[in-house]
C-alpha cells in the first residue's frame, strides 16, 4: 500500500492523500460504507460500485456468514462479491466484546457465543489474522481488546496493556504467515485508551514506534461527549506520524467527518448514514429530514435538488414518504443510497476547500447547516 | 389507444401486436409487472425503468396509500411516480373479493373493512371507476364480481349477471365523467364466468357487442386445473375481436405465458416472478433454480449466463444464495429483478418466434426446459 499526501490545510489539520492499494487508488478523506457480511445493508452492490472505491467487511460475521471455506474457495473476497475496488476487514474484536456477557475474555482470547446459532468459538489475535489472510482484505486490523464507555481508569489501563500486547501477537503471526492470495494486505493497529490522554498518549507513542502502514483510532465514539472525542483525536493525531493514513474508527454523523477531518483523520468508517436512512433519516445540505413526517406528504420536489445520485432525482419526497408508510424495503434502499452519496459529497467539498486553504471556514458555516431539522 | 396487429402466428393463435397510450408504445404480448401501491416490490423503479412499458397499479391498494388526495394533487399516478411508460390499474374488484369474510356484497357494491385500520369502506362500479379516474391509468378496468374457485354453476352464473350489470354502470360513469388530466383513459372491461363453458360463452358475447378497446379475461388460475385454463381461454379468444387486445389477468408461470400466447393473448400480469423471486425462486432458460439450496454454496458462475440484467452477470450463485441466507432484501431484489428481466426475455423471444413462424414448435421444445427443477 501507498500512501502520498497531497496537501495539508493552512489552518487546519486537514489534509489531502492518495491511498494505493493493490485493487484501487482511493483518494482522502474518504468514507467506507460498512459491509460486514460483504453487502452493505439495503445498497445493491451494483450501486455501491457507482459511489465509491472501498469498503469495509467484518471477520466475525463474514467468519459465520458465509464462512472462511466460501471465501477462500472463491479466491477471496474480492472474488466473491466480484468488487474492483479495495476492502478493509475489521477483526471482529469490537464485535465480540460489543456482546460482553456471552464471552470469557482470556489472556489469550475471547471465547464467545456465536449470534447466529449459538455455537462457541474461541478468537486469538492468531485467529482473527489467519481468518482476515483468508477473507483476503486489503487493508486488515488488528485484534484488539475495546473497552466500553464508560470504564475505570484501572479497567482501561489494563485493557489498553492487552491491546498492546495482542498487537504483538498480530504482528508475529503475520511476519510467519504471508499473504495466500496475490496481492498485497496492509496491516493498521489500533490505539485504544478510552477517554484518558496519559493512556492514548502512551498507545500513541507506543503503537507510533511499529511503523504500520497505517494506524486506527479505536474506541471513541462510545457515548462521550463531542468535544472528548475531538480534544482525544487531537490529541493523537498530533503523535502519530504524518505521512501514514489514519482512521478514526466508528465516526459518524456529516459534522463529525468534517470535525475529524480538520483534526487530521483521514478514513472514517459508520453505519450511520445506512442505519439512519434506514429508518428514513436523510441527510442533505440544508439539513436533515425525517421523509415520515407528514409535511412531506405532498411534496413532490425531488429528494434533493443538490444530490449527485439518479435517486435523487427520480424521486420525489412524497414518493418516498409513501415507500415508507407502505413498509417496502425500497423505501431503504433509496434513503441508504441518498446518504451515503451525500457523505461522499461531503467530503468531495470538503477536499476542493482543503485544497484552497479555505476548508477551516468553510466547515464553521456549514456545520449548522447540516444540523439543522428540516 | 391504438392497438395494431402486426402480425399472427400461421400454425397456433399467437400474434404480435404494437398497443399505444397516451404514454408509450407498447409491443405485445407484453408482461405487465405488478406495482399495486405504485412500486413492484423489492424492484427499484429506477430498475424497473431500465426493463418494461408498462406496469399495473391497483385501485384498492392506491385508495388507501397514499391516497386519492395525494395522487390527484401530483398530477395524476405518473407523475408521483415520475414513470415515463403507460400504467394501467386494476379496479380493486378481485382484492376486495378475495378478503371475502369482511365483505358484504349487494346489487350496488360491496361493503368491506379496510386492511389497514380496520375502517369500513363502500366501493360500488362508480366509486371505482370515480378512483380509477382520479389515479390516472392510461388503461382502466371494469369492476366486477370475481366469484371463488371452486363455485357452483348457480353462484357462477349469478356472479355474472352481477358483472354484466355493474359493467354498463361502469361504462354511465366514465361517459358522465370523462378524463381529469389531459391523456386519454381506456377501458377494458372484465369477462367472468368461472369454470363453465356456457357462461364464459355468453360473456364473451355480449361483451363483445361493447366496442371495447381492449378485453379482459378475470376469474382463471385460481387453482383450477391448468387444461381447465387453457381450454376456457381458447373458447374465449375464437369469440373475441381480433383486432382488440386480449389481457389474461394474473397468470402466470412462464409456460402459462407461452400457452397463453398460443391461445391469443397479447397482455399478462402476475406477481408470480417477484413473488417467488422473494423465496430465492430463479426462472431461468435451463430452468429453475432454488437458490437458497446447498447445491449453489460454492458455485461461483454468474446467476444466469444468458440473462441480460446488469445483477445476472455482477453476481454469482454463491453470493446471492449469501444474501439470502443472511435475510438482506438485497436477495429479493436481485432475484426479483432477475425473473422479471427473464420474463420480458421470454415473450421477446416469443415475438421473434412468431415473426417466423417458428412459435408453435419452439414452445413445445423449450417448456420442458422451462419447468426442469435444477
Amino acid at each position: 500500500m501507498k500512501f502520498n499526501l497531497i496537501k495539508t490545510d493552512n489552518y487546519s489539520k486537514a489534509r489531502i492523500g492518495v491511498l494505493e492499494t493493490d485493487h484501487s487508488k482511493i483518494e482522502t478523506p474518504i468514507f467506507m460504507p460498512v459491509a460486514s457480511k460483504g453487502y452493505v445493508k439495503s445498497v445493491p452492490t451494483h450501486e455501491l460500485y457507482k459511489m465509491c472505491e472501498i469498503t469495509i467487511g467484518n471477520t466475525y460475521h463474514l467468519y459465520f456468514q458465509p464462512g472462511i471455506e466460501v471465501l477462500h474457495k472463491a479466491g477471496g473476497i474480492h472474488s466473491f462479491l466480484n468488487w474492483k475496488g479495495s476492502i478493509l476487514t475489521d477483526s471482529g474484536g469490537f464485535q465480540i466484546f460489543s456482546l460482553k456477557k456471552l464471552n470469557k475474555n482470556t489472556e489469550d482470547g475471547v471465547l464467545f457465543k456465536s449470534m447466529i446459532d449459538g455455537s462457541f468459538h474461541f478468537f486469538s489475535p492468531e485467529k482473527s489474522m489467519k481468518i482476515q489472510r483468508f477473507i483476503g482484505g486489503d487493508i486488515i486490523m488488528a485484534f484488539d481488546d475495546c473497552p466500553s464507555f464508560p470504564c475505570s481508569y484501572t479497567v482501561a489501563k489494563k485493557s489498553l496493556k492487552k491491546t498492546h500486547f495482542w498487537l504483538k501477537k498480530c504482528y508475529s503471526y503475520l511476519q510467519e504467515n504471508p499473504e495466500i492470495y496475490n496481492y498485497k494486505q496492509s496491516f493498521f493497529p489500533i490505539l485504544q485508551g478510552s477517554i484518558y490522554p496519559d493512556l492514548r498518549r502512551f498507545s500513541a507513542e507506543e503503537i507510533s514506534l511499529l511503523e504500520a502502514e497505517g494506524y486506527a483510532i479505536g474506541g471513541l465514539s462510545l457515548g462521550e461527549e463531542k468535544e472528548e472525542t475531538y480534544n482525544i483525536t487531537d490529541l493523537l493525531t498530533d503523535i502519530l506520524p504524518k505521512k501514514k493514513p489514519r482512521y478514526l474508527m466508528g465516526v459518524g454523523y456529516p459534522a463529525d467527518l468534517l470535525e475529524g477531518i480538520s483534526l487530521g483523520i483521514d478514513m472514517f468508517d459508520c453505519v450511520l448514514p445506512t442505519r439512519n436512512g434506514r429508518h428514513g433519516m436523510l441527510f442533505t445540505w440544508k439539513g436533515i429530514m425525517n421523509i415520515k413526517n407528514k409535511k412531506w406528504e405532498k411534496d413532490y420536489s425531488c429528494l434533493d435538488e443538490f444530490g449527485k445520485t439518479d435517486v435523487d432525482q427520480l424521486y420525489s419526497k412524497s414518493y418516498l414518504r409513501h415507500l415508507f408508510l407502505s413498509k417496502d424495503s425500497l423505501a431503504k434502499e433509496i434513503a441508504s443510497i441518498h446518504n451515503l452519496s451525500f457523505y461522499f459529497h461531503l467530503l468531495q467539498e470538503a477536499k476542493i476547500h482543503i485544497m484552497h486553504n479555505k476548508f477551516f471556514y468553510w466547515k464553521k458555516s456549514i456545520i449548522p447547516l447540516l444540523q439543522k431539522r428540516l
